[in-house]
C-alpha cells in the first residue's frame, strides 16, 4: 500500500485520449492518414521548423522560465500589454494550472456533456465537482451553461468557441454578452484552441477584458506545433500572475519556445495555410456528401460528419477506418455521437479517406444489422 | 477579486529560481559564462540535436502520450521492465506529479534544509508541511531525516543523491539502509539528476527495489537535454501507474522525446562527455585555489567552492561575478551558503571565470569589509 492522499486513491489511472501511436502499436501498422487528432496536417511553418532546429543545438540550456520572448510578441500581435499574457505546456497544461487555482473538493463546475475532456479531467482530478449542460442544436448552450452555474453557484464555467468535437460556433456578440453576465463566483474560461479558423463574425476582440475571464489560445492548432506543448492565456495581470502560484515555471521547452516566436510571425506560411485548410474541409464534405454523409458547418480545422445513423455506427465506422489506416475520432456523447470528426489535410491524406470511406461505411452498417 | 481556493489564495505567486536571461535582462547583456543553472555546458550529442532537427518537421503531430519508445529504451538501457519507467515533463514535472498524489492540507514532508528549492516549491503548493532537517558536514544526513520522518509520520522524504547544491555524496551501501528502513507511511523521493557523474560506489544498482521508493532521473544534465524537459522515474509498477492519475499525459513534447531517445543511444557521446566534465571541474578546483578557495569533492557535474569567508560575502561574490558577465549561484543556508556553485563547461567558459574571480572575489571581500 502507498499512501496516496484519499482524492488520488479514489481517481482512476485515466487518460482523457488514447494516443494514434498505441492504436498503431496495437494494429501493428501505422496510420496512412491520421486525421484524428485535429492536428494540422499542413505542417509548421518552415521558419518555424528552421528555429526549431537551430535551438535544439542549444537544449543543454533550460528555457527561459518567464517566457519573456514569446510573450512579448504575443501581447505586440494582440496589441495588448505582455502582463496580460501567461504561456503554459499547451492548453492542456494551463487547464491544470487553472483547475488547481479555483476546484477543491466538491467546486461546481459547468461545462457541456460531451466537451474537452481533458478539462473534465483536471477538474476530477481536484476534487472538483462536474456538473454539465447537454449541447442544442450541435451548439454548446450558452443560456443553459449560465443558468446551471447560477444555480450551482460554479467556481469555472468552461466554453469552447469555436467547439471542439462539433465545430460549430457562437458570434462574438453572444460571447459578449456572456462575458457581461458571469456570475460573481465564477471564472470563465473561453478556449479559443480553433479561433484562428474561425469567421470572423466570431472572433471576440482581444480587447475585450473581464476580471474573471481566461482565454486559451494555443500554437497547436493554426501554427502546427501540437507536439511541442505551447499555450497561452490572455487573461488580466491579476489572473496571469495568479498561475505563477503553482504553474511549472521551467515547464516550456527551449525549442518550442523558439518555435512558436518563429511561427507566430511567418505570416505567410499562416494566410497558405488558411486556405489550405478551408479547401480541405469542402473536400472532405465532398467525400462524405459521395457517402450519403452531412458535414456540418465548421469553424475550426475539423469536420465532423454526420453519418445518419446513430452513435452505434458511428463507433462501427471509426473502427472500420482505423482497421483500413484512417485514424479518426468522434464525439462521445448522443446525439453529437453520430457524427465522426475528420480534420483538414493535404490531398494524399484525404485520398486515403476518399478510398475507404465508402467500405468502412458498408462495414459499419453492415456489422450493426447483423448485431441488431 | 477572483474566486481562488484558500489554498491558492495563501500561495505566493513565486518562482523557485529566477533564471539568467531574466538576469541578463537586467543587466543588459548576455552573460559570457552560463555555469550557474548545472547545465552541462558540454552539449548535447550530436546525434541527439540531428534527432531534434528531423523530429521539429513532424512537430504538427502531438507526442506519444504513453512515451512509449522512451520508456522502452529506458527500461532497455537499466535492464528492468518498462512498467516500472514513469516519463514526465523533468523531474520538475515529475515531482509535480508525485507531491499530488502525497500531499495534501498539512501533510508532513521531510527534507534536507537547503535542498531542492522546488521541491519544496510543490510541496508547499499542494498545502505540506515542510519539515527540515540540517546538512552534517555538507551532506545531506540519513539519519536525522529518517528521524524527522519517524517522529512526523511524514509521507515524502526527499533525498538527493548525490546532493545539489553541495555535490556531495552517500555510498549505495548508506542508501541501501536507508531503503529497508522507510518508514510505512512514508515514501522515499531518491533525486538522483546527477547520478551518472558520481562515483560508482556512489551508485545504486537499478535492481534495488521498494515498494515506496521513486528514483528521479534526467536527462537534463549528463545528456544536456536540459531545454527540453525529459525527466523519468523507476519505481513500482504499481506507482508508475499512479502518475497517470494526475500527470499531463500529453506533456513531453514530441522533439523531447526523441532527443531523449537518441541521446540515451550514444554511448561514445556519453563517455567523452564524462571525461570532459571530469577535467573541467578539476579546473575548477585549480582556478578556485589560485584564489584562496576550496573546492569540495564532488559527485556532480558542479563544484560547491567554499569561499572561507560567510554566506554574505558569497552572496556579494555572486553579485560581483554577475556583473562580469560569469552566472553562478550558491547555496541557499549557513553554513553551506559560504559556498558559491559552478558548473563544469569547456576551456572558454571556465577562461573567463579564471579571468573575473579574482576581482571579483576582491570587490566582494572589501564591499563586506566597508559594509561590516
Amino acid at each position: 500500500m502507498i499512501p496516496l492522499t484519499p482524492l488520488a486513491a479514489s481517481l482512476p489511472s485515466t487518460v482523457p485520449f488514447v494516443g494514434p501511436e498505441a492504436q498503431e502499436r496495437a494494429r501493428g501498422a501505422p496510420f496512412r492518414a491520421r486525421l484524428g487528432a485535429n492536428e494540422n496536417a499542413f505542417g509548421t511553418s518552415p521558419r518555424a521548423i528552421e528555429a526549431m532546429a537551430r535551438a535544439a543545438a542549444e537544449a543543454w540550456q533550460y528555457g527561459d522560465p518567464e517566457n519573456f520572448d514569446l510573450k512579448s510578441a504575443i501581447a505586440e500581435h494582440y496589441g495588448v500589454p505582455a502582463a496580460r499574457i501567461g504561456v503554459g505546456e499547451g492548453i492542456d497544461g494551463l487547464l491544470q494550472v487553472i483547475t488547481r487555482l479555483f476546484v477543491t473538493d466538491g467546486t461546481p463546475v459547468v461545462t457541456s456533456a460531451g466537451a474537452y475532456p481533458t478539462f473534465n479531467y483536471h477538474v476530477n482530478g481536484f476534487g472538483g465537482r462536474l456538473v454539465t449542460v447537454p449541447y442544442r442544436d450541435d451548439r454548446e448552450d450558452i443560456d443553459a451553461l449560465l443558468d446551471a452555474a447560477r444555480r450551482e453557484k460554479a467556481a469555472l464555467i468552461y466554453l469552447a468557441n469555436p467547439d471542439n468535437p462539433m465545430g460549430t460556433w457562437h458570434d462574438a456578440d453572444a460571447l459578449r454578452r456572456l462575458i457581461e453576465d458571469i456570475p460573481e463566483h465564477a471564472v470563465l474560461l473561453l478556449d479559443e484552441a480553433y479561433v484562428e479558423f474561425a469567421p470572423a463574425a466570431a472572433q471576440l476582440a482581444m480587447s475585450v477584458e473581464h476580471p474573471r475571464l481566461i482565454r486559451l489560445r494555443t500554437f497547436s492548432k493554426a501554427y502546427g506545433l501540437a507536439g511541442m506543448r505551447v499555450g497561452y492565456a490572455v487573461t488580466t495581470p491579476e489572473m496571469a500572475s495568479a498561475f505563477d502560484k503553482v504553474r511549472n515555471h521551467f515547464g516550456v521547452n527551449r525549442v518550442a519556445q523558439a518555435g512558436a516566436l518563429a511561427a507566430l510571425q511567418d505570416h505567410k506560411f499562416f494566410r497558405r495555410m488558411l486556405a489550405d485548410v478551408h479547401a480541405a474541409k469542402v473536400r472532405i464534405g465532398a467525400i462524405a456528401a459521395a457517402h450519403g454523409m452531412t458535414a456540418l458547418p465548421s469553424a475550426t480545422n475539423f469536420v465532423a460528419l454526420d453519418t445518419g445513423f446513430d452513435g452505434t455506427v458511428a463507433r462501427a465506422l471509426v473502427a472500420a477506418l482505423s482497421a483500413r489506416g484512417v485514424f479518426v475520432r468522434m464525439p462521445f456523447v448522443a446525439p453529437q455521437d453520430r457524427c465522426i470528426r475528420v480534420a483538414a489535410g493535404p490531398d494524399e491524406l484525404l485520398d486515403v479517406l476518399d478510398a475507404e470511406l465508402g467500405a468502412a461505411l458498408a462495414e459499419a452498417t453492415s456489422v450493426v444489422a447483423v448485431a441488431g
